[in-house]
């Protein structure tokens, strides 16, 4: 495949009822296959309010197995309807596990496989590491429309190696849902910046596109700032929302261009794998 | 330490005459110290105009054992007399092997170690595999005035694995001495914005300040685009040149204060090294 188009929702997931959160995405999901996307990319956790903000036992009965949680079920059959593939991002349940995870969803409708987050935050008004084991089985991608794509989540953003990896593994493109807000503790953390930064970068060190997806709305005084985007190999933006627009943010990646600039620039020929151990060493 | 003063120099380095170039950046070395700098990092390869445009047997004649370098002699001296660490890039002999090297010079004038370039750009305009041998010791930190510092040399620059080494090994900032500009085979491709993406990227996931100095003027055609930066821990521009200035960006770094934020932020906390094996293999 020479081109990819990739849609980024953005909206507010404040309903106390998961069934309009999900039916407020559908409706994004259909507004996006209407304007000829092939992938859509939902925020985080999209069936309710961002509910990480404090560490609450009950919370964790929100969980389900991957093919019973509502989100799934929901964008399954808008997949199989629309012809799109969907990285859904949910609270699983697996046994005694509670994870942050997205169900890869093609465009039959088939859960091609799941993703479980790595880096998992911890911090006054992101309590995940007391709701999520962190995942363990690595980064992966996925091939849809004959084109293979990295779906990273949230707090995997920051983190150069998860789209290396996801690069390495011969993704061509990476996607982010994300939820992402202002810092309670602290007025002047705006996280926003150096948020977008930390994925240009992804883009450009590994010239490849990225899609991230964040929602908006204020939830119990924790403000989501949106600016969900679409960069392309260059990091240069092709689609970008501020802090207030609910939509669907649309592009046609061509990919073709991108794998000739990854060429060209040579970067993935220079490595040095030798010299990179201490990333992957524990001390 | 908790701050540290630095400084990027920018100039054109296009003198036939090594001494005439290593002179200029003398003076902007005085003038640096002048105002205060501690470190301070004059651009790659300062003796002479940017060689490697071509691929010539003659200009290995250009390369010295570290301490026969006249750039390394130069910056020695005037290290000793000011009180200042310099970085010195140079054309370095060994044996039967050229490396593109610096020469850590610290405030006494002494030569703490050498790093030598680990990733080779080569393409029409930056035939530097032809020249020089890859680094093979590794990423490397140096401590000077109570901080550790960190420094890569140009290419090794949109590696997000040079930047990670550096910081696992402790680096506090990173310096990159730079020679880049115009792409003869492509008048469309302008690397510069990405050129400072990846770094920002640097800044961003490593929490820490960037420091990047780049060399001016046109040398038989290609055009050296300066755009030399200070940056600080979250990517934001403290101090920069466009394409034209030349001389001496001075920042004060807040050392306390990235160190609080790259704590807090936890992206050192939440690394996964089990997951990125990928990274350090050569497959």
């Amino acid at each position: 495949m020479t081109s990819l188009t990739v849609a980024s929702l953005q909206l507010a997931l404040n309903s106390a009822d998961q069934s309009d959160n999900i039916a407020a995405v559908g409706a994004l999901v259909e507004e996006a296959a209407a304007d000829g996307a092939q992938v859509v990319l939902p925020p985080e956790l999209f069936s309710g309010p961002y509910f990480c903000k404090t560490e609450d036992e009950q919370l964790f009965e929100l969980a389900r197995p991957t093919l019973q949680h509502p989100s799934v079920i929901a964008m399954r059959e808008l997949a199989k309807a629309l012809k799109v593939a969907i990285p859904v991002s949910f609270f699983e349940r697996d046994g005694h596990h509670y994870y942050n995870t997205i169900a890869m969803v093609d465009a039959d409708g088939e859960v091609m496989g799941t993703y479980r987050k790595s880096h998992i935050p911890d911090g006054p008004g992101y309590e995940e590491k007391y709701y999520f084991r962190p995942g363990n089985d690595g980064f992966k991608v996925w091939e849809v429309f004959g084109t293979k794509i990295g779906v990273g989540i949230c707090w995997d953003q920051w983190y150069p190696e998860t789209a290396r990896v996801m690069a390495l593994k011969g993704a061509e493109v990476l996607f982010y849902p994300t939820a992402i807000g202002s810092e309670p503790y602290d007025d002047d953390l705006d996280t926003s910046r150096m948020w977008r930064r930390a994925m240009i970068g992804h883009a450009v060190s590994n010239c490849m596109p990225v899609v991230a997806a964040n929602r908006i709305g204020v939830e119990d005084g924790q403000a989501f700032y949106g600016h969900s985007f679409i960069a392309d190999e260059w990091g240069d933006m092709v689609g970008e929302f501020g802090t207030e627009e609910t939509g669907v943010l649309l592009a046609t990646l061509d990919l073709k261009r991108a794998a000739k600039h990854r060429a060209g620039m040579g970067f993935f020929r220079d490595r040095r794998p030798e010299l990179y151990a201490r990333i992957a060493r524990d001390e």
